[in-house]
């Protein structure tokens, strides 16, 4: 079983008196101590227009950590594709990779807030058609050395060689998220990586490794159970109070990412977005408790095929630290013999 | 006066025998070695499509380089505007800027190879454009507290506050390339910090400064002589042989340089295409010869107002050291009484 991290940092606007550097500077050290600590790798979210100091430019404070760090896998959870102009997202991506010794896990997606396409005036509607379009574009980047051209409906190029290369070859995995059976066949049918979503309960994770691991197979490939990153968020508390306290503010922020994704007519078809967050289902899908508590929910999930998670400390360092030290040495041995789907 | 580097690295794509990340870390490890030396900035290009390696997402090689840097400057020289969405660009460029406590210089240009604006099919016709409304667009971004729009030719945004802020305040400098004085006389009106060119002969580089000089005062502005940049090769060699061989590879980079840059119809009117460049116009300026010899140039620049000298090192990291050790102390001095212009 291996552990990563994933989320955010925050810099916030304000007078003189706000040190806007300052969440940014805590994430990085927050990485560098994780790579001590023993976890493998930090995935960081893009996002624009939030006006809470949500990292924007993904790639560049990835780069910075991945300057610091040297073994840590540097992950993108996931950059939004249609905001990006394809070649430069390649040769911006490929600089990480090759620059951090090909350490890039190059995580994508389509984007589902309703307030980032409006800010961007991109219609939500042309989501899938960037996204492919892009992804096209992309993979041509990294893979071509001879000259090529691109006639899209969004992007054009003429006879151009991208540069740097990257480091891993063909290229950097592709991770994608996913929540929908029909999204997770497509997942497995490009040859990406999985990521799945902190809300959802734990047996339907479970549920979901199964249906990509059965994907996966049906094309005659190996399933590596290394290529599915179930998410979770972690806080080590040690009374009902301070969970159900933990709780309530995991469900303030679930409602404060729900305002700014939901479309005006409420038709936001993401699976991220159909989760009821009743307070117990706030608890279940979220790793609130005691180290032995923890421990147990990442058993269950452990038996249900997961062998890759990924952390959202809501706990801060100290639950990652505790974490490290009374949780990951438990699961420090070869993993279950992988009898699942 | 002061002295930085400035100029590019390779990331060379080939089979499996290459390291494509070779460039790109010596890159960085001379930059660590500059500021060490007592070098206080580093300007970077963005180049694409050359086919030749050369950097690309500058500012994601720039963050790495900050990472590891602690007082260096981090130039760029220069990202070309219309490429780039320039809301992405903000968010880049202030990220850096956050993260690396203020230490950014952006520089900006409109674009000069013609190859570059045809690889991304964008007509060159519409660098200007394209340049005045990324400008206008990253000055709002980054000085806007409160959300605004954007309804331009090229770019719309809708109701947006763009994040992280810069550290500096209102923003990070912009500084430009000029040469035509009527490009000089435009920068000052901006009130933005000029870059002058390694190619032109060091008494048009003086007329230059004192352009821009009078171009400032003419505003009210008060002229401080760190917002001229002079940039220039330089080798040290110690032999005329070793002098020859050096000043023919710099005709050849020069010749390959114009090749992706001219236009077919042979009509590119930059100002950086119009130099002849014979043997001795390209040995004149440049800071090819024994320390004494490169002293006595820089004397005349000095003599003509420049104060800040960026450096591209023909004769590679030994050249850096020998300059600094033989002939950074000659000016670490209190500057010549400014009696220019």
């Amino acid at each position: 079983m291996k552990f990563g991290i994933f989320g955010s940092a925050q810099a916030k606007r304000g007078g003189p008196d706000t040190d806007s550097g300052a969440g940014f500077r805590d994430f990085v050290e927050l990485n560098v101590e994780a790579e001590a600590l023993g976890f493998v790798s930090s995935f960081l979210v893009e996002h624009h227009f939030t006006g809470f100091g949500q990292v924007s430019a993904t790639l560049n404070l990835l780069t910075w950590v991945g300057a610091r760090t040297t073994t840590l896998r540097l992950g993108t959870a996931v950059i939004v594709l249609p905001w990006h102009n394809p070649v430069l997202l390649a040769e911006q991506a490929a600089t990480i990779d090759l620059l951090s010794d090909g350490r890039l896990d190059f995580g994508i997606g389509k984007g589902y807030r309703h307030n980032e396409f409006a800010g961007f005036c991109i219609p939500m509607e042309e989501s899938d058609g960037r996204f492919e379009e892009a992804l096209e574009v992309i993979v041509k980047a990294w893979t071509s050395d001879a000259p090529w051209s691109h006639r899209g409906k969004y992007w054009q190029f003429d006879n151009v060689v991208v540069e740097p290369p990257t480091a891993q070859k063909p290229h950097p995995p592709f991770w994608m998220g996913a929540g929908h059976p029909e999204s997770i066949a497509r997942v497995a049918e490009r040859g990406h990586h999985l990521l799945l979503d902190q809300f959802a309960p734990i047996e339907q994770t479970g549920e979901r490794i199964a249906i990509f691991k059965r994907e996966v197979k049906a094309r005659g490939r190996i399933f590596d159970p290394m290529t599915v990153a179930v998410t979770r968020s972690v806080h080590v508390v040690m009374t009902a109070a301070e969970k159900e306290k933990a709780v309530e503010v995991r469900m303030a922020a679930r409602r404060r990412t729900e305002r700014l994704a939901q479309r005006p007519d409420g038709q936001n078809k993401a699976s991220i977005m159909s989760y009821a967050m009743t307070p117990e289902a706030a608890e279940e899908s979220a790793l609130y408790g005691t180290p032995d508590e923890i421990i147990a929910k990442i058993q269950t999930l452990e038996r249900l095929g997961a062998r890759y998670v990924l952390l959202n400390s809501a706990g801060g360092p100290e639950t990652l630290r505790r974490f490290a030290r009374e949780v990951m040495p438990v699961f420090a041995r070869e993993p279950l013999l992988d009898t699942v789907g």
